[in-house]
């Protein structure tokens, strides 16, 4: 079924078979539920995560992955449910800044996601019912707890480095902040101590949008046969156009028609820009559940490491022994620069060993994915440097 | 009624008595039907405009207002939906720089427009119904054709000024390149020549979340009792954002919180700025149709001064005598300073009369419509130059 704007609408939501899911997945807080930052305490519930390459027998070479907000575990292996190349195989693989001969990989879906980690679509324990909006709001911080009891399952004292692009640099922070005897290197890119105004803005229309279609019905639709498929499509339309330079979109796709030599005259798709928004919101909503969309927006927004501080940001790390590295992107307009700065004059105050770098990409916050040679190498010196020091091979 | 996000949705749209507007209204094209650019010819269609001041003898001092996507002819007067001041009493009014005591202020609602000038809702003469999306897509151009056709009707061979900001800038340059002979001077403020990839796809979005709305019913929303609130809502939402810069955002909002001392971990409005946003949505749908916001935001979507003219800009302007002030503000990304600047290089190249002026503002796209006290300045030096040249007293 086609909606007259051309957004496929169909009755059910996306089809994941969570129980034939590739990699890993884990029970925890089973004995001691995690206390979430809301105060609910969840437990037990469930980490999906997937691991490259192997841990050494130091247990000194695991990397934590952390994703973005539409991210997954499925870092460097095609997605399961798309078929499409994992999203960071730019990145991760053999030859990579994050060589799978050197490290051991780990990156788990995040709590309220959608991947198999708990979140709104799983089961209730309470009424064998998908939790809907009965699933408490999280935070970045729970997502990284989470992830600790995760690592500690693993067996792992020490993570070598916690590195992750937008919410994934988010969650850096977070570890770095939270369990700074735990890491030993932290790569926060094209992310942000607190989530702006404008960011916020942003995800609120995404979430408006969401809450407009009828289908989602207060969040409980998973026993229906419908599917919030229009407002999810307007919500990643929105989000996507954010991820992108104006340049990029100019150079991309500038005005040029899509199928037809001059414009219709109507409200079809005449620009290709539309009709690669289309289908981005199109493709989302085939692996992506709307729900966790909420509640990991909402994560993104509550996100404020100063907040605890007197909203002064250095204390959120003091006497750090971590190694950072901060990188941002000229054309980022979601998480400039400036944000990066910040946080660097931040770790500066407290005398952290801190490395700094503004890469010069048109790609806008997206170019943490994008094939980015100056990224490449900013990434492999500093691992190359952290791992010598980590004296790993 | 209230949906579950907030966004109020009634049952019925803005409700506007279009027999009882204030101001003048005219029908037109009722011998020579409007050939529209997309081929249609639109005839007999109404034109409501306002006017401020007094036409001189000479006829000498009359000033066009091109009002922006979501403005209209009520310039400097109450709303008479929403009795909120008017649109540009900044700077339209007794001793500013649109002084009514010295210029005659026309001020005409665009073609398919939703505040008196013949658009979607108007009456199709040949069903008796109103139009819906059987309304013809009409252009920048169109628009100023209507316009050129008021101005005809009021005896006035040649505007003193034609001036706006926007959408209202686009108009300008589209007059100055339709009718050089009839335009003493142009005045486009945070204007284009042509709209940006980025713009078509922050437009498209809004139209999605229209058109995604089931109560839009494709267009054909008049004789039921529902009407795509929520939609309507979450465009304008979405537009409003990239009305405003980052900065503005964050010096107005930041991440205060709305009535409550910590976030409440649940989707209602935490934030001042949710709530400001979804204060803009609720309130716009009150006074605006929804698929005029279709037929608006596509009609600047078409608008490509360029397009004719082998992608050269300057060939819309061959000769032209029209004296230009071109100003942009620095906070602005949806017309950022460079498109200004773009405009400005054209006009060089066929050695046009222009004066440019980039304003140092940090309201974003909206200055224009703020009490800037540069931009005052600008256009108050500007108009009495060109007053002492036109001869106005």
């Amino acid at each position: 079924m086609t909606s007259p704007s051309g957004i496929s609408r169909g009755r059910e939501g996306p089809v994941i078979d969570i129980g034939n899911l590739p990699g890993h997945s884990v029970e925890l807080g089973r004995d001691t539920p995690l206390v979430l930052d809301c105060g609910t305490p969840l437990g037990p519930f469930t980490v999906a995560y997937q691991t490259y390459g192997e841990l050494n027998a130091e247990k000194s070479n695991a990397v934590l992955v952390c994703h973005a907000l539409t991210g997954d575990q499925f870092v460097a292996e095609p997605h399961p449910v798309t078929s499409k190349e994992g999203w960071w195989e730019e990145m991760v693989g053999l030859g990579k800044p994050l060589d799978t001969e050197r490290y051991f990989i780990i990156c788990a879906n995040v709590l309220s996601g959608c991947m198999g980690t708990t979140g709104p679509r799983s089961e209730n324990p309470e009424t064998g019912k998908p939790y809907g909006l009965d699933f408490p709001v999280i935070t970045i911080r729970d997502m990284v707890n989470a992830q600790k009891l995760l690592i500690d399952h693993l067996g792992i004292g020490k993570l070598f480095c916690v590195i992750g692009g937008s919410m994934g640099g988010m969650q850096v922070l977070q570890w770095a902040a939270s369990y700074p005897e735990h890491v030993f290197s932290a790569v926060p890119i094209a992310a942000s101590g607190r989530h702006s105004a404008q960011n916020i803005a942003f995800h609120e229309i995404g979430r408006q949008a969401i809450m407009a279609d009828p289908n989602w019905n207060g969040g409980d639709y998973y026993s229906r046969d419908t599917y919030p498929h229009s407002g999810l499509a307007v919500a990643r339309m929105v989000a996507h156009i954010t991820y992108l330079s104006e340049s990029a979109l100019q150079r991309k796709f500038g005005r040029r028609l899509q199928d037809r030599s001059e414009v219709a005259y109507g409200f079809d798709a005449d620009f290709r820009v539309e009709s690669y928004l289309r289908h981005q919101g199109i493709t989302f909503v085939e692996r992506f559940d709307a729900n966790s969309y909420l509640y990991i927006t909402r994560a993104m927004d509550y996100f404020d490491l100063t907040e605890e501080h007197s909203n002064v940001l250095a204390r959120a790390f003091p006497e750090t022994p971590v190694r950072f590295c901060v990188i941002s992107f000229t054309s980022d307009w979601l998480f400039p620069t400036s944000e990066s700065r910040a946080l660097v004059h931040a770790l500066n105050a407290v005398a952290a060993n801190v490395s700094f770098v503004e890469i010069e990409a048109d790609g806008g916050h997206d170019s943490f994915l994008l094939d980015v040679p100056e990224l490449h190498a900013t990434l492999t010196g500093f691992l190359n440097g952290a791992a010598e020091h980590r004296g790993i091979a």
